[in-house]
């Protein structure tokens, strides 16, 4: 069993076996007149455990509610350390992601659907596998996966079946949800998000693809009473939403509830296959989109800036490997293409890996090590992310840019050549609509990115602007000489 | 003055003279228990109308409510005859347009904003260009536009001022509204849609930019009272409002108001500058937006769609003509390939001319007759669009198509080589998502179209599928050979 996160409080309390529902009780924690309502959970037995993560040190005194008499009207009080880690992650800037220490948080993660159901050892060494590659962040399912490539079934379902055989949501079953406390708590110690994806289509072999509304949110309830407080958890409502067919209106409730009942206020997205949700919705946090051509070539991601106003996650820009299938069949070259599309964008993006692996199954269903030529490049995009001078890219000048540049008006930059290559680059920046505007004298460093050969090569010179226009500005001197080859960029940051 | 458009009915009452609230009354027209509300307003003196357009023929019972005594309470009945002619515009198949009759309405429009705040002979002038043109829906502003490019500044206003030298909203200059009667309902005599924009920043010079809310909601009542009966209105609540700088939710307390109050329900937008507004808010019909890139390459305004479940009308993506400012100097070659690529993105485009004129003003500010080279070509595109046989165009395959094919599924399909120059096309269908799936032996018809120069080729030759794949389905035989150069496009009919 692994350790609880740092910060994370537990309290324990004693109670029926066997509650009608399994997340019977709202713990209030307050302090200094604030408060916060967490649900409580059954554990199993007569065990029932209610998790906090508080966002501030000092006391905080609690006390429940529940229809429960014995768990009912209960009281205490934990004393809280100050945050030992930089915290969990919030929106700024729009469009943009740091941790409530203002630690700025840039995702470059990937996917391993079926993680959590595959043999403890597989599990350690995909783990240690994603966290060594570099990625932040990692979406698995909740729910076991079936269908194509997955060669692995597990043991353990998550709730007990009620005499018809249907599954009972108010039964859960505990071995099984301490699993995933394990891997959200492991993914925590490495820093890792826990991108957790609540439903899925891909269980329909199991049928828990078809509960009710009202099991949908039983089980939501339990969920998020048992994971809410680790800081490391964005909750997916679900994979590909739009192929389980469910009206529109009952995906936009179970999210409002979630924001609801979700004390800890973890970030919240839905997960589209070919239908778009409205993440406009107030309960959406950020929009996690499936769309591969929208990275395919610069000048279309950035659309979905402007349309939902939040951070985009293009969570599925098709898969490193060689599946027959189109999403599954990508070069290194082209995914790690496409995450610099995506970055210039002012977008994220996550990856993923489908080569065939001896035992039929793929990277991105059931883990191991990487085999592909991609992470390594992505890691060093996260570096090179990680090392901004500023919260995040946003598109400088949207809709007449031809070059691509991202960055914050007269602070940094990234400029990124994709596929042409030029020999040389004559030093402009567009001005842009926000933000300071650009003065003759500026002064910028310089330095040349080869995104897939991973070198950093600063520019012995400083660039002066000499000539500023209405929408652009320029450097005088010779042209800069760039190395061969695709996948050049370039990262300009104003002398201070 | 124009005569009423056929379906406007017209009821006559008289009241005080000026009221307090120009739109002081509420007129009820029932049929077969189905009622409806409009508002009457004050037309100058003792006057009063309201106008109604009954959605069915037969015997419609009246009845007035208002503050004003003398307008309470009265009642009556119209006899209305069967429609005259198609009907006003409504949103069919999520991202298209039909009139109340069922048929299709493929927006190609234009601009002039400042159209009628010129003298009464260009005026007609621009309406016959127009007209003549083929373009059948025309933006232009109520309030008159100041700024760069405007010559002329009209002598009537649409308000009094008060004692303090404010407009005073509720005192409307009757003579300035019947002149915007009068444009609408020559437009309708043309068949041509009057998209109305209601507000905008470039009225600034005239202070009417700087209207409070009350003031806004007074204005929008009255306008709504005057111009919705007739049929071939859209409402446009504000051009680039983001200019204005004021809370969204200003704007869309606004766009709930124009929902509300408009009887006759006609399609409604706003339309951005740099930032968007939120097109999945409930008042919104159809997205109006602003982006230029958005057509510059195929791939991108599908996004749009995808992001908002609405039609997609690109209302700016930059002039053609000759000014230095980067919006208006766009080739007309680069307009209509701009066109085209909105159209197999499954969105609608607008035109605008903006060479500088004899009088230092541009054709999409005062009008007059056309100059530029677009407006036949879009005609033709207008013309194509029209014959289709379905109710419009979406991307078959919108993440994984490079050849951008828009259509609906096994019935009808239009490709755009846009920049590229093939020699040769061998036939091949994505299969897409949605609809029927191909199938082998399936037979279909092709016209070869030459957007430039406008002519339709069909082809000479059945194309029968013999290979259907999961994403794709080919056609046996020998390429078909293309005409030289650029902007070819393929219409692909299924025979029945």
């Amino acid at each position: 069993m692994t350790a609880l996160p740092a910060g994370v409080h537990e309290l324990s309390f004693t109670g029926p076996p066997q509650p009608a529902d399994p997340a019977p009780l709202t713990v209030t924690f307050t302090q200094d007149g604030t408060g916060r309502e967490i649900l409580g959970f059954w554990d199993g037995g007569r065990n029932y455990l209610a998790r906090f993560s508080p966002s501030s040190a000092g006391t905080w005194r609690w006390r429940t509610r529940s229809e429960e008499p014995a768990l009912d009207g209960l009281s205490g009080e934990i004393e809280a350390a100050e945050p030992a880690g930089p915290g969990p992650v919030q929106v700024v800037d729009t469009y943009h992601f740091a941790h409530a220490d203002g630690t700025p948080f840039r995702p470059v993660g990937t996917t391993v659907y079926n993680w959590i159901h595959q043999e403890p050892e597989l599990r350690s060494r995909t783990l240690e596998a994603v966290s060594d590659a570099g990625f932040n962040k990692l979406r698995f399912m909740v729910f076991p996966q079936g269908g194509g490539y997955v060669e692995h079934v597990p043991e353990l379902m998550p709730f007990e079946r009620d005499s018809a055989g249907r599954w009972d949501t108010s039964r859960p079953v505990s071995a099984y949800f301490r699993q995933l406390d394990d891997a959200v708590m492991s993914l925590a110690g490495r820093g890792v998000v826990a991108d957790v994806l609540l439903l899925s289509a891909y269980s329909a072999d199991f049928g828990l693809d078809a509960l009710t509304e009202e099991e949908d949110a039983t089980y939501l309830r339990y969920v998020v009473a048992r994971l809410g407080a680790y800081p490391n958890v964005w909750w997916s409502l679900c994979n590909e939403f739009d192929i389980l067919g469910r009206p529109v209106q009952r995906w936009d409730r179970l999210g409002e509830l979630l924001a609801r009942i979700d004390g800890h206020q973890r970030l919240r997205s839905i997960h589209n296959w070919v239908e778009f949700f409205d993440h406009n919705r107030p309960w959406v946090t950020h929009a996690s989109i499936q769309d591969g051509a929208s990275v395919a070539e610069p000048g279309r991601a950035s659309a979905y800036r402007d349309a939902y106003l939040k951070p985009i996650v293009l969570d599925e820009i098709k898969y490193e490997g060689d599946v027959p299938l189109r999403w599954g069949h990508l070069s290194a070259r082209e995914l790690v293409h496409r995450f610099w599309v995506a970055t210039v964008s002012g977008c994220y993006a996550s990856h993923g890996e489908s080569f065939v692996k001896a035992n039929g199954s793929l990277h991105m269903v059931d883990g191991g090590p990487f085999r592909g030529m991609s992470p390594a490049r992505l890691d060093f995009l996260r570096r090179i992310l990680d090392a901004l001078h500023i919260a995040g890219l946003d598109p400088i000048d949207k809709w007449d840019d031809p070059e691509y540049v991202a960055g914050q008006a007269r602070r940094q930059y990234v400029r990124y050549f994709g596929r042409s290559a030029p020999a040389t680059w004559t030093f402009r920046l567009p001005q842009g609509h926000h933000g300071e505007r650009l003065e003759v004298g500026d002064q910028f460093q310089v330095d040349i990115i080869d995104t897939w050969n991973m070198t950093v090569l600063p520019v012995e010179r400083t660039f002066t602007l000499t000539e500023v226009h209405r929408n652009d500005a320029f450097a005088d001197g010779p042209p800069l000489l760039l190395p061969e080859g695709e996948a050049i960029a370039l990262r300009i940051t104003r002398r201070q």
